[in-house]
């Protein structure tokens, strides 16, 4: 069977996108949490992880002999696999636009990923308005958030960014988590849209076992104080 | 015909990757090159290129009514169009190893690329030793791209990086060139790898009218004076 390395589901980013798109498409597959500790070189984490993937991040995907690291290309592991799951659009226009806005994603939007990181337990929203207030770069990705999916969901007229469930939905799902975490404010279809994904059960599974996870720590949190 | 939109050939690493892959492998195009300005709201470069990529980079895939913005997106669009060219390895391991390091190479590096920006025609070497002895992620990242390469070239007895030429080579030629460029030090088998790619006439081509290029952008020359 498939199985999956992550991290902690507060704070994962990274291990929730391929997580939640295997739990959402039914492809089933063994979960193997590593948890966050120091990262350093003689950390439980790195020793477990570094022998898979040499950069020693999560998520890793490992499939009989085969070791896929990296969520982009554990994406379209996956996608190839499971022709019959349509990860990516059927359609080849859409296709195109879908990798790009995801590798978009995999590059891209640096200060959301710093000032906002991903804590799905947290309330903070008091902080959010402090860093939309002193952060011009936040504000700018944050409008380009908004630009690209209102764009898509306009252009394939929902109820997911490229019309039915996929990658892509999967990729930003994180960004919605960030949105709500943070209190950003975007528009009604962009709230709505975020709420639509956190209902679907792949991605509800996921953010409920986050919010009984309560493993703080100190290297994601920020703004929080321990206890 | 495709055609592909590109920057400066030296200094946009980033178009470099698509424009040697098609021209190694044989792809007909069209180049479409948009010179590096000031990158302002109103600047030739971002009114040309934000119609076609809202996020306004370069590159930018054209085929016809199908825009591929994001130099993975590409990759993966020119692989699955010209599935005769074998863009990636044609082995399911091996091509999932091949996405796993370009999404690596994709999200990563950052300190590489922000210290050893590509300057394909300057000679940085004294600049290289400062970066090296001063900045400790470039140190590591050039020791981790080191240890990539070796493993690979040994497991699949290269020539290329995973047997015949791809898009991982195409991914990392750029990094190829700041290692000559800024003289970075590195172990004669990856020299020799280096020197194989630049031998390649689809990478050769770029890096010669690179050199004939001569516009000289300041936000691209943290080390050099004009004139």
């Amino acid at each position: 069977m498939l199985k999956l390395y992550i991290g902690n589901k507060n704070y994962s980013s990274w291990s929730m996108r391929p997580w939640v798109l295997m739990k959402q498409a039914g492809i089933a597959f063994e979960e193997v949490m590593v948890p966050f500790d120091s990262f350093g070189a003689d950390s439980h984490f790195k020793k477990t992880i570094e022998p898979l993937n040499p950069a020693g991040r999560v998520p890793v995907l490992v499939d009989g002999a085969i070791v896929v690291y990296d969520t982009l290309a554990i994406c379209e592991y996956l996608a190839e696999t499971h022709p019959d799951k349509a990860l990516w659009p059927r359609d080849k226009a859409r296709r195109a636009h879908a990798r790009s806005v995801c590798a978009e994603m995999h590059a891209g939007f640096a200060a959301l990923r710093t000032h906002c990181g991903m804590n799905i337990e947290a309330d903070l929203r008091v902080q959010g308005k402090i860093i939309l207030r002193d952060q011009p770069e936040v504000r700018a990705e944050l409008a380009r958030i908004v630009q690209m999916w209102s764009g898509l969901l306009e252009a394939h007229g929902g109820p997911m960014l490229f019309g039915e469930f996929g990658i892509a939905d999967a990729y930003f799902a994180p960004v919605g988590v960030r949105i709500r975490t943070y209190g950003l404010p975007v528009p009604g279809e962009i709230t709505a849209y975020i709420a639509r994904v956190q209902q679907l059960p792949g991605v509800k599974a996921w953010i409920d076992d986050a919010l009984v996870e309560k493993r703080f720590v100190v290297v994601d949190e920020p703004y929080r104080i321990e206890g």
